[in-house]
């Protein structure tokens, strides 16, 4: 089954959008491409080029998200639409967030007891494995209730992704119970009364170096710390740059380590996964990067198709509706 | 004028603390030791030691740091005594961070109008500059009134490192007003009422490339904000490490590259700056990081001289008193 992807959201979009799907569809990852018409058509190849559904309608970025609730017609729910209608396995929108949030309600539902749907991210760990963080962004404010949503959700998509029974941590400041501020403290004796894996209070960097294999935050301090990740690689290589480029023995030891760079960059860019999923909604959804490149929108496409592949949605289905 | 250090603090103490210290006196930087005259004096050269101040009793980490409300004789207390009574020109402690911030309560107070004191902490940032983070970790849950504090310490502190007037940003998910949790909202128009260069709401990506000279949160989001910048840097120089050992031609263009790496280091290491300073109280007191080396300990005693250096206490105590 196809991933579909909503042609129209996103920062360069249609155009970016358009060629990374169309990357994934050259790797054999079939795709559902979703938009206008008029804009997208152009920018396919006469053969095997990719089903396209039209939208005529696009949300912009300074539109409220509210406004989608009354515009059935809008790229990012029609794409939604295929996923409900049970045509394609997952989707993508790489567009305005809250639109897509309030879309996947609108379209999709949340699983019974879930109150709230969070963005998972997965993160690498420098002990080689797999950070999945949630919440990194979609509620600002939660109660303790919904961190324990997070705590399951979280958990059943490392299992997902190979973790046999997944550590699941608390972002606290210290690995003591009496850290912490007040939501953690409450959250805590909540978290620990659920048949997971609780490791219990988990510091960030003690998370990256493979401490648990889920982190629960709430989005805004889950957004905070993937921001603060990304900014330190991005200081880090920046000097690192600087540094290597002012002496002649330096630029030729470049030379000798373009492969190890090349290596090193597959493997840490958190952008190069382009991704993020919407769990807790009933079906699969990922969450694009406004900034997506194509190579970001082609592995955002293989993500999807990969936990389409794992099991996940009905893993999920089966263990929050019995 | 010298800077109080602490031996007994740390979980090296006073071993590290002692050799550190040693280190910054060997450099000419001016320090008075206090601790356990049995334990520290075998540690002291015979010739040209600093000054020892005895203090019989010590707080172990497992204690509360209200304890230390009774136990004037406390080596992290008469370290800041040394600063009350005019005897020296700040202090540093390794030790119990809780028991510090009572200590300091209760030997220095805040100036007026200050709430609570908050942990300013030094980042790099990928434009070259430097990035004042206050709160990093003293107070995990704060009142708007708290972040405004903090925010105008932080100021005064990046101007007396040398910032004209300082672009104060307060962190968030976003740079829009409508984004960021209760808190933020909350804080931006007390923020913006203080006579400061507020430049808004900040993301920590864009505050390390140079958005902002001083970012406030409160202290538990930027503790994960340091943490995670921490581990994500701990990361990439792992898998680097690994990647560049893998092959020949990796390992060779690796010593042609050890002198790069190393002026990187010097300019990124986090924990070269070895402390960050309380700010709020009367008087100049660094936490430092309980794992310091003695290397971080010396970073720290010529950052405390630094700042005496520049007039912050004087700038602090001048604008606050006002």
């Amino acid at each position: 089954m196809a991933v579909a992807v909503d042609a129209m959201g996103g920062d360069d979009a249609p155009e970016a959008i358009v060629e990374g799907a169309l990357r994934a569809h050259g790797d054999g990852l079939s795709v559902v491409l979703v938009g206008d018409r008029e804009r997208v058509a152009p920018l396919l190849p006469r053969r095997n080029a990719p089903e396209l559904v039209h939208a005529p309608d696009v949300v912009q970025m300074d539109e409220s998200a509210a406004s989608v609730r009354r515009r059935p017609d809008v790229s990012v729910r029609r794409t939604l639409a295929l996923v409900r209608e049970g045509r394609c396995a997952g989707a993508l929108s790489c567009g305005h967030s809250g639109a897509l949030l309030v879309s996947a309600l609108a379209e999709l539902g949340t699983y019974p007891g879930v109150e709230r749907p969070g963005i998972a991210s997965v993160l690498p760990r420098s002990d080689g494995g797999r950070l999945v963080l949630m919440d990194a962004g979609a509620n600002v404010d939660c109660k303790p209730e919904m961190l324990a949503n997070f705590a399951q959700l979280g958990s059943i998509y490392a299992e997902a992704m190979g973790v046999p029974r997944p550590r699941v941590g608390l972002l606290s400041n210290g690995e003591e119970d009496k850290k912490g501020n007040l939501q953690v403290r409450a959250t805590l004796p909540l978290l620990r009364s659920l048949d997971l894996h609780v490791v219990g209070p988990i510091e960030p960097s003690a998370a990256m170096e493979g401490a648990c294999d889920v982190l629960i935050c709430d989005g805004f301090v889950g957004n905070v710390l993937l921001k603060a990740a990304e900014g330190a690689v991005h200081t880090v290589v920046t000097l690192l740059r600087e540094e290597i480029t002012r002496r002649p023995t330096g630029r030729l030891g470049a030379v000798l380590l373009q492969g190890a760079f090349r290596r090193f960059r597959d493997r840490v860019a958190w952008d190069a996964h382009g991704g993020a999923l919407l769990l807790g909604v009933q079906g699969l959804v990922a969450v694009g990067h406004g900034r997506a490149t194509p190579e970001a929108v082609a592995a955002a496409v293989a993500m999807v198709h990969a936990a389409a592949g794992s099991g996940l949605h009905e893993q999920l289905a089966d263990r929050l509706t019995t």
